[in-house]
């Protein structure tokens, strides 16, 4: 069999649910929503966005090995650096669509995930003298503090989240997503940081039911899974400005990974990070008149969390990006 | 490769944390915690046990594909048969080792699980109007017997929660855990209701780093995973009573490979699910006098969960397990 194209792999995919029309219109509500009252100096077409908008994915994709699924290949990810740079792009002004995983981590609740998982329910909770429920004292104000912010961001209209379990899934709700919010222009952002499979098994060789083990050793035959970057980046939504996440555990081939990506694909740029030492360090990978930069952002001892510098040097690539693009719109037109 | 030998696979498997040995100090523990306060009558190394114990698995195993590891094979189960009949189990008078996957469905909280996900963390809690945190009308009451009879059962001390993820912890744990219960003798129960992947990646083939993708489709060969049920029948906890569960999306196939499982394993007990009708219908397959028994459970429209049924057919069943083999322990002794 050849390799799958982008189309193919759109046209083949099993039908999600909600369907990819559906993710459309939401997103088409979402991006109404967010556009600047008096929109006039916008092309035909084009929406001029009061706020800019970031679509951040986030946690792992399934590849079903059945069609009536038991068994699949995972990709591991809490979820945790997404669900982070969410709550930093919401502080920093952004409208968010969040496509993360269900059930992994999400925006100002990851610090509760662990409890909230039921695992230690009785972490959490606790029977006052009266037999009322009570959330412990020492997580009270926290996770008072928590609901509050997730309150405030629904009020304004400017969180939307949209879980997905599949690589299907994935890949037909990031390509709804991206047509729809194609008008927004340079003003939208993509921040890739779900962890995708790379290979799948097409639906067409899927048995029907549980793969029987009467027979001896199994071998799995996956195909590669075409790359979306350049269709995103090209096709898709050609204005919007693309990050995109590398991971690998071995140092030597990272670097030249995440340079690879922006030669191949044309992002404009790359998060590289290493599995065991991410949350320490990041770097980010660019190109500048046709040279490799990479920039390595290490977190000071008296900040928590590496997202809060990540973002904000993404937020300023992205206000550069969105300059460039309003002083060059022919130049970006003819790049198509 | 020749195939894994049950002693193979357990010796080459990696070391999980906590160890088997801390796993088995806490069984053995377990145990004495439930001996009869006058146990005379007992055999040397025998534990006369005030009450029955009974060892639930839960969960889907996950089997890596790599040692650093970023994907692996993952069973799909949410685990609520084994926390629905745990409570049963607890309710019954037993007391229960949970050996569960981490994140699964757990006792008493299994209708939280969903909203506790943090995905819906919003429907669960609301801030009064003095900035407190509460828990929704509509949940607190049935929320507040959930955390009252969780805290009832860990003060009687007749709940251990065991939490795995990969299959070499599943089994190593298993191991240990039946091991440490064999002087509990017949009074002792095996309820598997985990999702064990039928093959696996041995340790010694596995990648240290991250799969490459670059080197077109990917061909994985996975060995089977030894069939543990023939040990731990007659050699870990020959006295125990084995009740094994099997998972099908094929009812043709079903009947036959639960009865396949007593011939081959010796096991007391098959419950055979089918995917689809698994919440309203369950099979019980045994063997008596050399004739396989089937006896179909149906769930009547006044009863929530098939599991109250279920466990009650169980728990008569090991009753007479319990007698018999009181009655004819020569005869379990020569079988061994």
């Amino acid at each position: 069999m050849s390799a799958f194209s982008v189309p193919r792999f759109l046209e083949e995919a099993p039908d999600p649910s909600p369907s990819s029309s559906e993710v459309t219109e939401r997103v088409r509500q979402f991006l109404q929503r967010h556009a600047a009252p008096a929109a006039g100096a916008a092309a035909a077409g084009a929406v001029t966005l009061a706020r800019p908008i970031v679509v951040i994915t986030s946690g792992g994709t399934t590849v079903p090995l059945e069609r009536n699924c038991v068994r699949f290949i995972d990709n591991f990810s809490k979820g945790t650096r997404g669900a982070l740079s969410a709550e930093q792009f919401l502080q920093a002004g952004y409208a968010v669509i969040f496509l993360s995983r269900h059930g992994s981590a999400q925006p100002f609740v990851s610090d509760f995930q662990e409890e909230l998982g039921a695992q230690t329910l009785m972490d959490l909770f606790e029977l006052g003298a009266d037999g009322g429920l009570r959330v412990h004292a020492a997580q009270q104000a926290q996770m008072a503090a928590a609901v509050a912010r997730v309150e405030a961001v629904l009020r304004e209209g400017r969180y939307l989240h949209l879980p997905y379990t599949t690589l299907f899934e994935y890949l037909k709700y990031l390509h709804a997503i991206a047509r729809a919010l194609a008008p927004g222009g340079p003003a939208v952002l993509f921040y890739l940081a779900a962890a995708v499979s790379d290979f799948f098994m097409p639906w067409a060789d899927m048995a029907e039911h549980k793969i029987q083990s009467a027979d001896g050793p199994l071998t799995l035959s996956l195909e590669k899974v075409p790359k979306m970057l350049g269709a995103l980046r090209h096709e898709w939504s050609p204005a919007a400005m693309i990050v995109s996440f590398k991971l690998e555990t071995d140092i030597q081939i990272l670097l030249q990974k995440a340079y690879g990506a922006i030669e191949a694909y044309g992002v404009h740029l790359v998060v590289a990070n290493e599995l065991h030492s991410r949350k320490d360090h990041v770097w980010l990978v660019a190109q500048r008149d046709g040279a490799q930069v990479v920039q390595q952002i290490e977190r000071p001892a008296d900040i928590a969390e590496i997202e809060t510098l990540l973002v904000s040097e993404v937020v300023a690539a992205h206000k550069q990006h969105m300059q460039q693009q309003q002083q060059q719109p022919e130049q970006q037109q003819q790049a198509r």
